[in-house]
């Protein structure tokens, strides 16, 4: 019962830390206009309020789509692991909201330099405590936990908890943020010189695509679960542990994307809202319906985690293009989605590539593809993240190959820079620590060695699974 | 693996539909203003803003509430279909919103024709993109797969997937639309010629009773499940296999009904909203408290899922009138909503219709009874779905019985419509393919024989339940 | 099936109700100006329908926190006990609800009588059927349930339900809303000579150490479950039965919280909310990090519901706080209250008192924490409850020791008066009926006894407790 030294210990932390932020809040002050208050910007423009109301909304429900993850990855992988997979759930959003906080926004949203990456605002301190900044760093926040968390289901059921602390605080810091802000923070890909420069409106590319190839990189490096490939090498099965779980996570995680997407306008004075919100439920609906027949199909069973994931398939692809077109051609962007994230899975599969979860298929696979339907499906009535000025068309709209051309080299960039970063991320620490847990510990499951607690205490629950190949 | 076949044939349907949508894309255009961006929208009504950001999330609740059907019917099955029921309900608003999309929205918002039903809005092309449109027809879209969802409580565990599917398509493309118009729509039961009309503020009757009363329908045309009756003609209770989760899927629905009902005023500066949320609430209230003490008066057991019920009750019947009543008025309808919802689980037991949730009873009775709770309760402080013109007067508030006659029309109008188009549907549905799964099936369960899957693999669940009989 | 029976006595019931009711809807009337429509308040002032929407979105959230309340208690209590649980959380907020209507809503915010207590508004009626009165109303009766339910983890798993339906309807009608008045309803403790008065801007003190420290009443007059303590007095752990549902819970309450604390504002006018959004968050975020190193310290396991109560106790610590501190202060805050919650659950473990969820350290510790916290964070940027006005400043930014004695005097009542009034409640009933259930049927359960269901039939859940000593 040590608490006296952890309390010293602790004691020196926090004033470090006050040491720290007191730097911050020293410099700056009152070169700029912070309004920590809201007051004057209220009084420049009263419409700021429902701006505010509308984007902190949005936050909220991004904010839900953690609890959302985490009933997903627990419904999909196996009971033995679900205490670990829940404090992986809770750890990246702790762990990445910190970071951002710290760093990751100042890098992201900061004084731009040389379009490559931002500079001011570390810690939220001096000017940076302002409503407007505050504002924009809520809903920053949550989509870069997002990010760190779409990982965490490719990861799953064989990583140790170190490695995983390490990577969120690595993805929230650094990773995300620098391609966060050449799309979103004014840098080189926002300013193609091709159509409008790459558009990605609420990240299919920016989130999804970045936490799957990130996902991949860690699969590949940590390679498959023990029993997931027999000795012929053919794929098995290894199905997760309640169904029901999942489902309730697929339905937290689209009532969350409502404000992923709508809210991403940052401003409930475009009302293209609507729009928004239509494409978003029209994608989710026939990606979930062309994943199950897909599977139908082929198996003649109604597989209800493919479903799943083809809501979730949908939701991604349309993630990019949902302010840039019109319900029937949401409809179309959602029904390939859920074709593709049953593809994806079996790609997968026959590379080797264990995915517990479908993370790759579902963020990394249909997030590219959102991103290249902004290029295809672009109908010219909406612009630059706005409703004024030059107006985003794509290839079926007239709108020719440039903005299909801006989308495909954001696309080889995202991917390239996700699985780059991510594998040199995933490979250093293996090299330095391993990533991966014993055989034995896999075997028995994440729980009882690393936390010391079974999620379902005196419940007996088999598995049917051979480990002997 | 025959993918490339699968491929083939998905994109001549892509290539079917957008053919289908060019035509209807081609339509229409400049004839009428429409807005696409919002900008027009906006410079014309500022306010509107708000209304937009009121409404969004009102449907955002209100889709989350497809979640909490999800858990509520799991919770109240057997384990052993809970894969099944998870299908269910994804693919009801899959579906659901998919059908709306095509033909449901336009049959029940569309131009009227003669009071019956609606005919422009097809797939919202043409005019109808257009950003108030889409507001409307996203509000309008949970709705209807809201009245799908609440059927497949009274048909679960023992109906065939194709026969769900379809009815889901049929209920959100025609039965569910056409009672909209006339209600919603601008139709004949709204122009009544007793009172301000027919009058259901946010859908006991065209939700709710239209959901309870084709599910029983669907109940009777099905028949009890195996073990429901012994050979003495007694039921027998078959309890569902997680409380907890029924808990979860309450509070996600009580939550998401807020939404349902303050949302459907369509605006923001009806202030009224503030009344209908604590209405909504204190019948919830209500309703669960006289549920359980109904229960515990008989049984001396406090029976948790029917205090669940109740609270639902007292939604369901709070949902008509919840704008046309004061705080009181809503506790004694909820209040009566428990006992009835008690009172007509018994006597659908002895009716020997098995409605495995209690969704006739739920929706369906107390659906009725929040139809003519307008007649009774309305005091003469709002009006027709807004704050301004005449004001609804029930009987105790010296309207005298005009209201409740307009009311029980539509009620009677409701029910009739539900029960004989779902009964056409189900009988229809039976004679062609069958709707009820083998005995074999449903006593494995359907999990394992359509789904090819388990919701709780390697979880030994035993049933008390005597299938000998 | 005694039902004409029932029926007769909830006649009576409902014709005895109608009459209370009619008595206070003829008192008032027209005296003032109540508007229940909202036409004339909202011509009065357009601004307020932007501050209807967000306290009522802000309401609902705060509403679901009885969801996320009922799955974290389901989660951290054994499986026997589920059902009792479920029937708390519902009945809690039943019971609560109407209560606070009947009574509590008017002794917390009607008219002052010598700054101790209210004394018009009982049932909303008269002039307080109002659309700006039934606002008010929706946001403080989930604030009052709330208080209510957190009790209800600290004597889970042995009280009687007869104790626990009369607990929750005393201290939503009585105890909670008299404190309630001194700070929130212009009562003595926010008139204070000290600083500002007693500062609590969303409740660490009114609604958590409130119901916190009942809560530590409730559990030592009941005293420790059978099996918490060996013969030697030492305490052994009784793990909950699904860390899974403890998360989802978790997640919930948090994503209710923002609209705990930032819509504790009243008015979206105020742009100070991003502020209190992010504080929420990162202490949040700070307290489940702190909260899982100090147990990783001390036992090297990573311990996931003690960092799911790390997150919660950041929450409890910064909503008094919130909205007078900037982010990096918030992080200090959770941090701080991550590793109290630690030491409150190992001090209490001392002092044999048994708290199965962490109630007491969760929300009594930390809510005075919270309190304190105001004291020396505060940062002179925002006022009483609002942008004008004097500024809040704590004893680190130079506002010297007054408003920490402001705080400390609050913490001091508040404590005394939750745990005096609470003692003396549980002590009462104790001593007429009995409060705590048979050993029999604490070691069976309750749910088999009072409720005659199992949470999960059929499974078989073991557990691993010895009884004998």
């Amino acid at each position: 019962m040590n608490f006296s030294k952890l309390f010293r210990c602790f004691k020196k932390a926090v004033l470090a830390c006050l040491a720290v932020c007191g730097l911050f809040v020293s410099d700056g002050g009152a070169v700029f206009a912070a309004d920590p208050t809201g007051a004057e910007t209220l009084a420049a423009d009263p419409g700021l309020a429902l701006d505010f109301v509308w984007v902190l909304i949005a936050a909220f429900l991004v904010f839900l789509m953690q609890g959302g993850f985490a009933m997903v990855e627990a419904g999909l992988c196996r009971a033995k692991n679900a205490v670990n997979l829940m404090m992986k759930n809770l750890m990246d959003f702790s762990i990445g909201s910190l970071a951002f906080f710290a760093v990751g926004f100042a890098i992201m949203f900061g004084a731009d330099i040389g379009g490559l990456f931002g500079s001011t605002g570390w810690f939220l301190s001096g000017d940076h405590y302002d409503v407007s900044t505050y504002l924009l760093f809520i809903f920053q926040m949550v989509f870069a936990a997002t990010a760190a968390t779409i990982v965490s289901g490719a990861v799953a059921e064989r990583i140790k908890i170190r490695a995983y602390l390490i990577y969120a605080l690595v993805i929230c810091a650094l990773i995300y943020p620098v391609y966060g802000h050449w799309v979103w923070g004014g840098g080189w890909l926002a300013n193609l010189d091709f159509g409008l420069g790459h558009l990605d409106f609420a990240g299919s590319g920016v989130v999804h695509a970045m936490g799957g190839f990130i996902g991949l990189a860690g699969a590949i490096v940590l390679g498959p679960r023990i029993g997931k490939y027999g000795k012929d090498g053919k794929p098995r099965a290894i199905p997760g542990h309640n169904v029901v779980l999942a489902a309730l996570g697929t339905f937290l995680l689209w009532f969350g994307w409502f404000g992923f997407n709508a809210g991403s306008t940052l401003s409930a004075h475009e009302l293209r809202i609507s729009v928004i919100a239509v494409n978003t439920a029209l994608s989710a609906s026939a990606g979930s319906l062309t994943a199950m027949l897909a599977v139908y199909l082929k198996t003649r069973k109604w597989d209800v985690p493919m479903g799943l994931n083809g809501a979730l398939a949908g939701l991604v692809a349309v993630t990019a293009p949902c302010a840039w077109i019109e319900g029937w051609a949401a409809v179309v962007i959602g029904a390939i989605a859920g074709v593709m994230v049953v593809g994806g899975v079996y790609l997968l599969e026959k590379l080797k590539v264990d995915d517990p979860v479908g993370a790759v298929s579902v963020h990394g696979i249909n997030g590219v593809w959102g991103l290249l339907a902004v290029g295809l499906f672009a109908d010219g009535t909406y612009g630059n993240y706005t409703s004024e000025g030059p107006l985003a068309t794509g290839l079926f709209y007239g709108g020719g190959w440039e903005q299909l051309i801006a989308q495909g080299i954001g696309a080889v960039i995202c991917v390239g820079w996700a699985f780059m970063l991510g594998f040199i991320l995933f490979k250093s620490m293996d090299k330095i620590f391993g990533i991966r847990v014993s055989p034995q510990e896999e075997i028995e499951g994440l729980d009882i060695m690393e936390h010391g607690a079974k999620a379902y205490p005196g419940v007996s629950i088999s598995e049917d699974i051979r480990y002997d190949l």
